[in-house]
Parts: C-alpha cells; sequence; structure tokens
C-alpha cells in the first residue's frame, strides 16, 4: 500500500501526475463520505478487490447516489441482491449498466479480463440453486477470476459427481452450492485436495427452516477441508474464493 | 381381566361362542395392569410384536416389577435405554438376564431364532455410531429378523459405501446410523431401490445441536425412498424395518 | 440392472432393435445433462421408479426443457410442488399435460395402471391436510400403487380412526398426514401391524411454527412402527410407500 | 378479603380475638419480610391458597429460614422441587417435615382433610410420566381437593384410555400429564366434557428437546377444552386445578 | 349410519330399546360423514359444545359444503379464522350469515341467549391484541356463556389493571390476551382467586418470534393459578373456559 | 376521573389542600378511557415522558381516534411504526400531521425544542440500518434531546469509527444501530466511557435470522459498558437514552 | 513499550512535551502482554473503570499469573464466575484474596470507598436470583457505586413492588434481575422514570430455555425505558449502570 | 484387497501395466479394514493429508485398535478431542504417544518438519479460547505447515488487533478463534487481503447458546473474505487452511 502512494507522490514530483489527479486517489483515503454512506475505496489498496454495494436494504434514491459516484470515478461497480424491479429503474436511467437477472447483479457492461491464472469452479446440487450459483460464478468473474460451472450434480444420483472427480483437483478453489440436505460439499471435499467453500441455499421446505438445515449439514460435515459462508450468499463465498486464488497466483 | 376371558374360553369351548367370534374379543383384549405400569402384551396379537420397554425414565424397583411379570408369564423381554448401573443391579438378581454394553439393552439370555427370511442391514457413517447401530441391530434380532451389519462406512471416503453398492437392493430395508452431517442416507438411498429408515445420532459437537443438524439433513433429504426415525432411536428403526419386513415376508 | 441391458444387446443383435433404439436407451446412462440440469432417466433401472422433477425452485422456462426432452422420449413425467400459474402456463403451451390444483401435480394426462398389488391407504387428520394428501395419492397412484384414501379423521373424535380399526392391516402401507399437534399417526401406530409413514404438514398456527410442531410430535411417537418424512411431503412419503410396497409385491 | 378483615376487626372489638391474635393475622398482610425474602402469608385470603416455596433455586440455609418462620406461624408449607439430599438435611433438622421422593415434594407430615368435594383426576401416558404426576398428585391433595389417579394409559394402547371413557365426565378437572409425543391430552379431551389440564413432561430424548416436542403438541391440540402449564410442572397443573375446583364447588 | 339410527329409534318406540340403552347408543354415536370431511354434530351429546369449522386451511368449496349441511340441519355453526375475502364470498352467497371482521369469525345471525349464570372476562394488554380477544369474546358468547371485556389494560401503566382488583373474582374464568412481553395474565393471577386462561398474541416484532416470547412469558409464570393456550387462540381460550364455566354451573 | 380532580383543584385554590398534597394526588394519577383503548396522559408526570402510541397492530379507525383525543387535548403525539399507507390516509385528514417515512413517524408537525443540554449519537453500521437509526433519532428529538447522528460505520473499514473516537465521550448516550453480524455496539464500546445502547437490525439474511444473530452478538458482547433492545427498536433506544440523559441533566 | 513511556515521562520532565501531548499519547496506550493473556490496564484511563477477568474459561495457572500481575502493580483485581474450588485453590495461596460465594466472585480483601455519589438499586424478583443479583451488587461497589438492594419483590405479589414506588426515582439506574418469566422489569419501568437495566436469569425449568424466556419477556417489554444484557450478566449491568453514574455524577 | 495391489505391483514390474496405469489404480485404492473401523489410509494419496481420529465417540479399546495399526504401519497418527483419562490411559500403554492437555491431541511424539513454506497465524479473542487455538495450532503444525500465534488480541480493546495490522497479509491464511460475540474475525478480515478461517468457540454463557451466538455472528459477517467452521473446530479449520497453504505452495 505505502509503495503505491509513494510511488504516487513521486510521480506527482516529478509532474508526471497533475495534483488534481493525485488529489483524486488520495481524497478516498480510506473512504468517501457522500452523506449518510461511506465509500470503501480504499478497499482496493488494503484488500485487493474493489468496493461491493449490497443492494438489498437500500432505497432506489441511495442506490443512484452510489453509481453516480463510481461512474464520476470511472470505477466499475458490483451490486448485488437487487431485484429485478429496482435494476429496472436504474437500468433505465444509466444506460452504461447491466443487469443479470439470474444472481440478481447489477454492474456496468464491461468487459471484465481475468487477471488471475488459477481457476474457480462452481457446483451446485440442484437446478434449483442456480440464482445463488450465478450470484458467485459472476461475482468471482467480476474480481478477474477464470471461472467454470458445473450444475445440478448432487448426490441423490451420485455418479453425476464421480464423473467430475478426475478434474477437481485442477482448481484453486470449488464453491459447493446445494439446498435441502446440502450433503454434496461433504461428497466433493471427500474426493478432492482442493480447498471447498461451501454455499447452504434456502431451496427447500418445511424442515429446512429457510437453508438451517443445509448450513448445518455443511458445518458439520466430517470431510474436512471445507469451510463455510451464509445461506445464500454466493457473493460471500466468490470473495473468499478470490481471496484464496489470488494467494496461489501470488497476488495476495 | 382373566377371568373374562377364562369365561369366554369356556363358552368356547361349550360351542356358545363361534371360533369367530371368540378371535374377535382377544384381539381386541388389552393389556396387564400391575399397579401403575400397565402392559400391552396383547402387542403381539395386534401388531405382531411382543411389548418392549423402555427403560429411561424408569427406577430399578419399577423394572424389576416388570421382569418379573415377564419371568412368570415365561415371555422374553427386551429392555432399551438401560445404563450399565442399573442393568448390573438387574443381573444380579435375575441370573437369566443378559446386558449388552453396546446398544444399552437387556434380555433374557435365549437364542433367538429368526423367523422371517428377509434380512435387514444396519449401516453407519462412522465407528462412534455404533451405540445408535447395535440398539437397532440387537432389537431387529429379537424381533425374529436375519440382520446383518456394515458399519463405518460414510462419506468422507466415498469408495467404502460404493463398494457396497452391489448388494444393498438385497435386503429387505436398510437401517443408515449417522451423526455429525448425517450425509449417508441420502447418498445410500440415492444408490438403491431398498426403503432407507434412516437413523439420525447425537454423535457430534457444537452446530451439531445434538443431533438436529443429522436428524434435519435426513428430513430433507432430496433422495427419496427414506423416512426417518428420532434422534439415537435405533430401536424404532429396527421396529418398523421389522413391520415392512413382515409384511414382505408374507407375515405382517 | 445388467441383465435388463444383456437383453436389449441380446435384441440388438438379433436385430429386434434398431441401433437407434438401443442408442436412445443407453445414451441416458446413467443421465441426460441438458445444460446446467441433468435428467436421471437411469433411476428407472436403479431404483425401480422414474425421474420426478421438483417444480417449486425452477423458472417456467427450465420447466418447459425439461417437457420437452421427457415428450420427446415418450416418457412420462412428474413435476411436482407447481402451483397454478406456472402450471396453467405450461398446460397451455403442452396440450398433454394436466395440472391438479390439489396436490399442485402437473403430468401428461395419461392413464395409469397399477403394477403392484399390494394397497397403500392415504388417511389424514383434518380436511385442511388435503393439498399435502393429495400429493401423496397422485404420486403414489402415479408409480403404479392402488391407492384409497380417508380423510378427515384426526383424534379430536376418535370414533372416527376406530372405525376404521379393522381394515387397516389389510394395507401394505399407511400414509398419515396431519398438522397441528400431529397426534394421529401415533394412534394409528398404535392400532396396526401395517408401517406407518408419518406426514407432518404445516396446517395451523402459532406455537405451531410451520409444521415442526406436529413433525416433533411424529418423531417422539412411542408407539413404533412410524417413521417420518418432511413437512407436507406428501411426495416423499409416497416414494418411500412404493419402495415398500414394490418389495412386497416383489418388484424391489 | 375486606369481608374477613372486618369481622376480625369485629371480633377484635368485641374482645373475642386478642390484640396479640389481631396482631399476627395483620402483621403479614401482605407479606413477611424476613431478609431477602418475602413470604406471601397474605396469598390465602387473596387468592385461596397458602404460600408454597420453590425449592429449586435455593440454599438449605434459605429454606431452614423458611421452614422456621412457618412453624413459628403454626402454618403448613409446601416446599416443591427439592432433591434427595437437601430434603435429608431438611428432615434430619425438623423432624415434623415429611419427604416424597416421588414427586420431589416437602411438607409438613400432618393429615390433610379434602375441604372440597368435586374431585381431580390425574392421569399419564407412560410410567416414566410419574414423578411429575406426582408432584401433581400430593400437590392437590394438599390444596384440599380429593384426588384420584390413573398412570400409564397412553395413546400406542389406545384400549387404556377408552376404558375410563365413562368416568372422565365424573371430574371437576383432568391434569394429564404426558411426555414424548404428548398426544394423551388431545385424546382425552375429545373424549370428555371436563376441561384438561395438560403438564407435558421432559421424559424423552433427541428431538424431544426437553419437553418441547410434548409441549407444542399440546398447545396445537385441535381438540379444544384443554389448557396447558410448563413442562414438568406438575405444581402448577394442581394450582390452577383446584381454583376451577374450588369455583365448582363455590368456594372460589 | 343413518340406517342404524332409525332401526334402533324403531326399537324404542317399539319397546325393545330401553331409554337407557338407547341413550348409551347415540352418546357414542358418531360423525357425519359429506365426503373428505366428518363434522362431528355428536359432539354436542359428548362434550357439552357444537362443533366448530377451522376456517383457515378450509377452500370456499369446501366451507360451502359445509354450511349447506348445517343449514339443513337447522344447526348453528361458528366459522373461525376466515378472512374478509371469503367471508364475503359466503355471505353474498348465504343471506342468513353474519361476518365479524374483528375476530374472523362467520356465524348465522341469530341471537344466542346465554344458558350460563357465571361470568367470563376477556382483558387485553394492549389495544393491538383487539383481534385475538374479539375471537374469544364471540366465541365464548357462541358457546351460551355471559362475557364481558376490559381491553388495553397492561402492565405498562399498572394502574389499569389494579383499578379492576376488586372485581376480579367476580368471574368463573379470566381470559387474559396479551402480546410483546405477555406479563398481564401473571399480575392479573397474583391478584385473584379467579383460574386464568393466558392467550399469548402474535402482536409485536423482532426477538417476539411471531409471539414465541409471550407464550414463554406465560408457560413460566411463577404466579399460578394460570394455563395457556396456543399463540392467538383466542377460539381455544374461549372453549376452555366454558368448559370451566359449565362445570362451574352444574351443567358440565 | 375528572370530577375527582376538578373538586382537588377546588381544594387546592381554597387552600384545603397543600400544593404537596395536591402533587401527590395527580402524580398516580392514572389513565385516560377512551374505550378499548386507555391512553396513559399521566406517563408524562409519573416517568417524565409522554404518551407515545404504537401503531403497527392499530387501524386507521383506531389512530383516528387517538389523534383527536391527543388533538383536543393540544397535547403533541409520537405514532411510531405505522405504514406509508395509512401515514397518508391520516396526513390526508390531518393537516398538522407530518409523516417522516424513513423512521416510519408520524407527528404533528411542531417545533421542538430541545430542553436537555446532554446531547445523544446514532450510529450505525451500515446504509440498510438507517430506518431504524431513524426511528431512534426522531424519537429522541420528539423527547427533548439534542441528537446527532454517524451512519454507515461498520467495522468492515474498521478507520470509518476509529475516526470518530476523540469525540465518543463528549456524549451523554450512544445508540449503535447494526444488522447483519452486530459487532460495530462491542467496537465502540470498548472505545468510550459513554454508555452504548445497542439496536440489532433485521438487515441481512439467511442465518440472520431476522435479526436474532445481531441481537445474540450484542448480548454477548464482552466490551462492557452497554445493553440491548428489541430488534428494530430505535424506538425503545431513544427512550431509554432519554431517561439517561435526564438523569444526566439533573431532570429524572 | 516501557521503554517508549519512559522517554515520552522524561521528555514531559524535560519541557519539551505539554502536558496535554502527553496525556494524548498514554490516553491510547495499550495493555501489557504476559504470555497469550494481554492485560487492558489501560482500560482506567479510556474508559473510566479498571480490567476485570473473566474467571469462568480460565485455568488455575492461567488466574495465578494474572493475579501476580496486578498484585505487583497494587492494582485490585476483580474475577467474576469463578467457582468454589478455584476459589479456594486461589485464596490458599494468596492470603489477600478474598472469595464471595454469592455472586462467585474474588477480589483482594480492601475497602472500597464509594467515589461516586448516585445511587443504583438492585432488585430481585425470587430469592432464587439471589447469585446474579449478587454479582451485579459486588461489582458495582467495585466500580466505586452506592449499592443498595432490594430482594425477592416480584409479581406473583404485587405489593411487593408497590411498596417501593415512591424510592425508586432516587436511584441513578435501577438493576432488575428476574428468571422465569421475567415480567418485573416491565412492571418497574412502568412506575419510574429511572432507566432500568434488566437481568434475565437462568433460574426457572422447562420451557425457560435456560433462562431464554425471561430474556424474550425483557427485550418485548412494552413499558420503555428499559435495556436488556445477557441471561444471568449481573456483572454486565453493574457495568452499564456504573458508566450511567458516572455520567449523572459528572464523572464520566 | 491386498492381493489385488501385489498383482498390480507384479504386473508393472513386468512392464504388463503402465507407469501411468498403475498410478491411476493406487488413486482410488481406498481403505483399511479393521473390524467395524475402515480407515482411510488412502487419504494421503486423494487429498494429501493423512486420516486423522476423531476421538470423542470412540472407546479406549477402538482407539488402542486404530493405534495398533498405525504404529504397525510406522504412520503417524493424530488423534483430536480426547480427553485426559482416555489419553492417560493409552499413553500408559503407548510409550510413544504424547499428549497435549491444551488442544486434546494425542500423536506419536515425533519432530514433524514444516514441509510447507507458507505461514498460518492462528489469533484469539480471549484467553479462554485456548483450547480450541491449540487444537488448530497443534493439528495445522501435525500438516506440515509453520505456525504462529497471537491469542487474546479481541475487539473489546481493540488497540491489540490494530498492532497486528501491518503483519496480517504476510500470512497465507488466518484462523481467528472467538467466542462471546465473536466478533474479532469480522474486523481481522477487514483489516487484510489474507483469507480468513473463522472458528467460533462455545466460550460464554447464557445467550451465548453454547456458541451458536458467535457462530451466527461470523456467518452474518459483512466483512468478505471469511468462511466459518464448526463451533469449536479448531482441527477443521487446520485441515481447511492446509489445503489452501498447500495450493499456495504449489502442492495441492
Amino acid at each position: 500500500m505505502e509503495e503505491i502512494l509513494k510511488e504516487k507522490i513521486k510521480l506527482l514530483k516529478e509532474g508526471k501526475l497533475s495534483e488534481e489527479e493525485f488529489y483524486k486517489i488520495i481524497e478516498h483515503f480510506p473512504y468517501k463520505d457522500i452523506g449518510d454512506i461511506k465509500l470503501d475505496f480504499h478497499r482496493k489498496f488494503r484488500r485487493g478487490l474493489p468496493e461491493v454495494i449490497y443492494g438489498s436494504g437500500k432505497t432506489t434514491e441511495q442506490l443512484r447516489k452510489i453509481i453516480n459516484k463510481f461512474e464520476e470515478l470511472s470505477e466499475n461497480v458490483l451490486i448485488t441482491r437487487i431485484n429485478q424491479e429496482k435494476a429496472e429503474e436504474l437500468t433505465g436511467e444509466f444506460k452504461s449498466l447491466k443487469y443479470y437477472p439470474k444472481g440478481n447483479i447489477l454492474t456496468f457492461d464491461r468487459d471484465i479480463k481475468s487477471s488471475l491464472e488459477g481457476k474457480i469452479l462452481v457446483l451446485t446440487a440442484g437446478a434449483s440453486d442456480e440464482n445463488v450459483a450465478e450470484e458467485a460464478f459472476l461475482s468471482a468473474k467480476y474480481f478477474g477470476n477464470i471461472v467454470e460451472k458445473e450444475y445440478d450434480v448432487g448426490v441423490a444420483c451420485i455418479n453425476r459427481i464421480l464423473d467430475l472427480r478426475e478434474k477437481l483437483n485442477d482448481y484453486s478453489v470449488l464453491i459447493v452450492v446445494a439446498g435441502m440436505e446440502g450433503a454434496l460439499p461433504s461428497v466433493v471435499a471427500g474426493l478432492t485436495s482442493t480447498p471447498v467453500i461451501a454455499v447452504p441455499t434456502s431451496v427447500g421446505y418445511g424442515a429446512n427452516l429457510g437453508g438451517i438445515a443445509a448450513l448445518l449439514s455443511m458445518l458439520n460435515s466430517c470431510a474436512g477441508g471445507m469451510s463455510v459462508v451464509n445461506i445464500d450468499n454466493g457473493f460471500g463465498a466468490a470473495f473468499q474464493a478470490t481471496l484464496i486464488n489470488r494467494k496461489i497466483c501470488g497476488k495476495g
């Protein structure tokens, strides 16, 4: 962090950076206060990943303010958990935004080049887990990873996952998404030496308790080599997988 | 109660009661009242299985009374959930009793011939689930089934269960015992056309919640062909498996 | 399984099966990947029951894709937990589909002949449990069982179930559906030697906790001869009952 | 209340009550402070029932202080939830005390005449529920009721309760004690026009959750004519039953 | 069923059946089967209270069928937990029905004379508990009780309940309705010798857990003389209060 | 009630009652009964704070009645938890009312002068917690406090709260509002000698359990100097903070 | 760390550092690392209260190390949640220590002068809540407050608390300790303008859920002017009460 | 199994099997069956980590059998969750074993050289979390990692963790262990680009719910870059950290 900063100061002194440019860089050190919202632009330096906006509890008005600020700074933005209705209102206003209904994600419509060589694989137990998996898939891509997917390979038909056995070790991280009894991550972890990030989903009913059953199942796995994020938290899995992949690629 | 029965038998002998009428009477003939405890000897007629005593909440004194009554009637007895201490006190008094510390079961020490051809298989996920599995194993034997076992075949090392794949269809019922994440029954059910009785165990810690995690996992299984009994209820699984096996063997 | 396959190969060699026909059979060994969804057509061979689709979390688009594939293969399909709205959209497109609003089930509109002699009886405690019971009833019929029903026979008026006492032993399996306090399965199990599959429903309010009260009640039954499926899981009960009935009928 | 007091004042004025006697009566109006403990002697006037001591959380020292005060006032005392060890220490000191190990109750060893004509019946589902039932039985007797009992009449063998059917209407209140699935109160309530006080017990294991399963079962009963007290609260059931019986007997 | 009854009546008329014998027959004579719904008309004889319909899980079609049957038999009907929409559809069809939006109750619009002298008082802690209280109030009136009410007397302003202190003993039963912390029933019970039926409501938010907080509070009351029904179960409280009041009035 | 008060006032005026005696009378003088609702106007004397109306469970009709009464008495009113729809209906009728959509609060549109010198600071962890924070902010202002705010200073970017470190000791009370993992209050409490009132919010999803996660986190804080109110209970925090601030300002 | 401090002191003495500058340095000067334990001696400056040791999870060895360090620094120490056995071992070694079995607290045996004029009152609902109350009482005294107590004044006999009504406003803070239904704090808060810190206790059984019932009750209080600490957390209540009292006394 | 392997080796040597073919065979070569326990020796090949034994539910007899087998194979062994008593019995028999009471771990007493360059840091919030942290520390060392520790750096005194800020990025993985409110992992994750494995502990009481509070806190963290294992599962964290570190070191 300090290197970057020192370099910028050097560039400033050498006249290679205008005062205005320099100001733009440091003015958000550590965060930008835009009135009741404080954007953590500095996270890019501190944690290697850009700021991400949790869309769920925010009003369209708050989001508009945030998007404006990002646009002004020519920064890309990732807004998660944003429903169709709000998304459409915003894509109507900001033509440069793109909405992914599977995954409930909104970003600027830009090509993102993978900056990391290590690959991440996203797996789901059932077809109904797709939404959460897409949140993970899109977020991981946004963070610069190469991401692949294998959906609907749950344990009720064990051959589906056994057929993937050979290649599981080729990835930096496996993100395994499952609802209902949440058994898939345990089986996957038992087959490989790649770390598994398990994502329980709220898919199911009754004693599923909104995903608690799958969550508990994953926390109690006896397979080892697996850790867990919140129910439906595809984004969180992607974040953690990215930090691991960055370390593996020598960038963490 | 006995007077009534004797009178009916007399009437039957004298031809004043048809056989059919007599059968109807004894079919719903109830229980033996031994003072604050009512033994359901009639269950043998009504449900095909002898009375079983839940030992856990009972005092040694209550159990002594019950065992005496069974001995007097030359009936075998199955007492479940009885700890070492109480068991030793009773085996000290009743020399004909035998205690099985794995399984926490007390019966008269008699040979039980299997009266049913169909076989039951008891599987466990881990070596720590043995106690519950033995409760199921011993109870099912007591009820006249042929019972086999395959322990410690959990999903963390999937080959262990895949190796049994071929023979799973040869049984009338599979009793699958698992603690922690409780994933084994789902995987087993997905491999076979034999009905699975899943038994969650309280083996585990933390978010296992005394077996609730395994229980929820099993209830939410997407495999199908599986139903669940209470946590640690090896006996209940054996009871249900016996009723099924009896039907299969044409005796239900 | 191998017998079937060997027979098919023999038929192929003898020219009684075209290469194309043969290909169609094996191409789904073990499952059919139709892009993010993997259909387990092989289950028919492995488990004796055809693939079933859990409709709840799926989009109309996903379901359309699945139905097309089944239609193409001339296979019947059972889609559970599908609401009126989605069902109407699909029955609008696929004229051969039929929707059962009680039971929330969608299948092709075909006569299903019962292929099993053993009978299954579906009972409910209250009239409000009908939806779940119909899911069980329709699924069990779809799987080839003879199915009968006795609804609204809960314990608040005990004569209703006592009146059925005589005939309970005549069935292979009893599916007992109950919400609120969920006491009916315990009482039924106590009256018969037929295995009971208990289905808790979410009917009730307050301390019912969305069916948890009934579920716990059933898991803690002291009657024996009873096992439990997830809350509102009529389909799961039918699946398990079918496996048992198939074994009883010598087809498991 | 006022009548009693006015009468006492009249008696005092008329010389039929000594000043000392009068003082003893009013000095505990409303409660007696004996240092960090405040005894509600006044409850007898206000609620018709004498003060009762919850023994569980109290030290032997606190109980000694309380018993002394009651003895000094020639009042009987009911101490509930007192274990064998503490009880023995106290009965060693106070020879006039008597301990009931079933029921875990300590009182002065006196004959209690039933002051109420209406009868209360205590029923249990299983023999293991006896301890809680005895707490109810002994407390109800202490409060002056005629109390009868019928233990071990649970629904697993329904004839046991059906045999009591005829007489259930003869009581003022039925106290129905049950653990595990807690179905008995529902069945009993459905058979009678006598109000049922349901007492869930912690008898059971696993998904019983220390009595929560039985409690929820009772709260969700669809039978009507039933209300519930805390798990294992035999005393509370007796208290409520007494108030009802007193009203029925015209003394409430 | 009707044939049997007609025959018995004929026998009675012909003197071949004594009145006593006849009474025994009809006393346990059960229910009316109207196709998947079994109406317990007999409850009036068995339990002293007419059949009541739980409206919540039933379709308009099911309710129509039920109302027709009651109308045909000139019996009044009480349908609880029926929402505005369904109620309006039915009152549109059946002009003789009346809907009470507070209380969500539907009955035939008839004068109900109180057949019992004893009085019941319904109290609420807050104005928001009114709906549940009205369910209790209207049901208790329907069952023939004299019912009074005192609403919004919660403990946050203790004077409101202390002002009622004097008259609390004048009732047969107190129904005390409270949400949030549910403290009112404890305070009321401590003030009186009248039995309290406590009704927790789901009024509140957050850690209220849909009424669980109030329910637990009531179950753990240290006041004594109080028993509890399900959350929001105003009807259940009225049912229990009626059975008690009937006993008090010598009609139970 | 009013007669009594008038008479007392007359006596006061005539000098037959000392001011002190008069104060004692009105100090415990209770509430206003407006038919099923009892307004605690007296709270202003007893507790130092005016009556507040919990809007959530009340109908528009009930609220209209209440507002009328307050208007008639020229008292300001604070109605909390009132949604947009109801609020608009009421502001349509009562032109003097003002609705605050953030905070869901309705009051008469009047200037409120802060009557207390001590200041309260409201902090939030995230921008999504704003609604609850505004409920606290507006209520605290209504009660006469000087209130400031610092929103979106959660621990994910710790500098945001560390930057406020210096000034935290300048307030009488800190109200710290946080959802999700609810860690902010612990960190804040560890930095200051000002008491913290922690407000968990229901912001989050999955294992957040509607705010339970944040609530438990706050209750288990090892920081000390912190106490907790119900989930989303911004009003409750303001009430408690006001009592503390009043004491600090010598007005409690 | 110490070198730095010594140097700063030297600079201060030499006048090269202003007193203000020096204060700023030590104000954020942190903790003492004694090997795997880091003592927060600085808290005295930062938060106004000395370091306190949570004894529960610590070994005697760890505690010995800590006590030695405090003794060496001539600082008093407060160790909470330390059981009799550990305490006796330590008081055996450190003659200057004193153990309070009620309250489970260990300190050096020194006179503590109250340094604050404002008073704190500790109340309990029942005599069984004494242990928790004593933890609060002793901790609050240790922190320099004047502390009084009123135990066993629960709502079952409302007069006990009404009798204290007059004096409740005389305190800075009320700490109200209650188990079972936890209703006392609500009633107390409704009577006074003094802030209430509510402490739920685990006193109770069954549906008490180890104090959860009382906790929920307190969190849902509709009285206002009350905030809550963890179950049995007498110390936490004392800490919060002290911060408030210090502010009131102008020392916060 | 061994026969098969020997034969394959023979074929390999004879050149009838290519090296590649041979590798494929042993790669999926499974486990060692020692009678009711099946040791997964093959895991070393499949997952890069040796077999580990969960000691908690196993009898001394089972453990003896396992240790014998490992000794025979000259393999080291890691037995977790083994209490003092069992450990002493075993170290008495097997002189080559060493027990670590902090961490409850038993291994052969051998030097383990770190085979991985990347470092893991174990942090705890409090001194009471040491046991769980040591389980992680010792396990991670056993698996060949370089492991360091920083204990007792919880958020109540934030400087303790801020002082470590600079070096957090130097590790491959951070294992952050915390009980009570479990806030430390969130704060740590917010400060670094190193992935955090969060371990909730059961340290705490009351609303801690045996560690559930800390677990929920961690699952709901808004910091990102963090995933969670079961309560007290230090071993599981070490396992996952090892897999990550191996990937980083190019050995996964």
